[in-house]
């Protein structure tokens, strides 16, 4: 249909990708012909090497390129607090924030009965293990605050209740640079409700 | 900063890609990830296959297996038709509005003296020779309703005129300033019947 067979099978590749449909296959692979042969070799590449030179920390199942991983071997970070995260790309937009120097527990998820995602597919037990081996004094529990989120962090604060280590959940408000006017009811109800006292 | 020096690699290639940022390509790294290995490894399959198996074919210039391409090979389409675009993805379009049983030339481009452009980096010699060797009796200049694409019909149109062969230009059921590697295939398919001859 594009051209010859190679160019359609990398549209078909490429329109397996999330967010990729036909048009923008197309586009990609007329502009991949067109660049230098360079490009295409080093995607190809990166691809290869994606999954065999990545692998899952044994400590707090985050993806890296050895294990521990870089931020569990690092020793000047506070082994006392953990945040508990959905997904490896929550843990780095959080670690972005520059404001949490504690370790990180990666959940693999959310709970989710209709996807059929239960207890026993999240890395909980493991959570639950590290809790009870550690000298843990708080646990940020980092789950996205939506339905599957919510469900998660109050599923994880009940199991680990009996441990007596203190829980928190992640503030819920305005995000910085929004604007009242255009903000979801509840988050601005929540915003309200969460207020706190300006010294 | 995503995660393993092999995540942040395949970030960079992607981010090389029109239209895809950081935020994407780090979505995409995470989906691919999460994918089966067979789609990481298939993508980088097609990548590697798409330059080694795709070729000019040296009557038309369209892109595709082998040369002659398919399409200059089928004994059924009209040769006394010859259809001009600016690029491959151009005769996609053409091709798929199902309105046209001629033959294609590529240009490989169009006018452009800002880009460095000129007459001699299309293949505007080879139509000329085309056009002298053959029985053409009509050639349909379908490059892009913009600009470029204007000033390439109207020097075409100039260079063939000596050949005494009818030259027509497809009609404006496009808007100005379009793209025919994005138009609905209706459009593209009014814009051939709607094809005008040139004085």
């Amino acid at each position: 249909m594009a051209g010859s067979p190679a160019m359609d099978r990398l549209v078909e590749s490429l329109k397996r990708l999330p967010g990729i449909g036909e048009k923008s296959a197309t586009r990609l692979t007329f502009y991949l012909l067109r660049a230098p042969d360079e490009l295409a070799v080093e995607l190809a590449e990166s691809l290869m090497r994606l999954k065999r030179e990545t692998l899952l920390c044994e400590r707090c199942f985050d993806l890296g390129d050895r294990s521990p991983c870089k931020l569990c071997a690092d020793e000047s970070r506070d082994d006392s607090l953990v945040c508990v995260v959905e997904e490896p790309a929550d843990r780095v937009a959080i670690e972005a924030s520059g404001r949490f120097r504690g370790r990180y527990h990666v959940l693999g998820g959310a709970l989710s009965p209709i996807d059929g995602m239960g207890p026993a597919h999240l890395r909980i037990s493991e959570l639950e293990q590290r809790v009870r081996s550690g000298q843990v004094r708080e646990i940020i529990l980092a789950t996205n605050p939506n339905l599957e989120g919510e469900a998660t962090a109050s599923y994880i604060a009940e199991r680990l209740r009996p441990t007596g280590v203190p829980l928190t959940r992640i503030a819920y408000g305005m995000p910085l640079g929004g604007d009242l006017e255009y903000a979801d009811h509840v988050t601005v109800a929540r915003s309200l409700e969460n207020r706190r006292k300006i010294d």
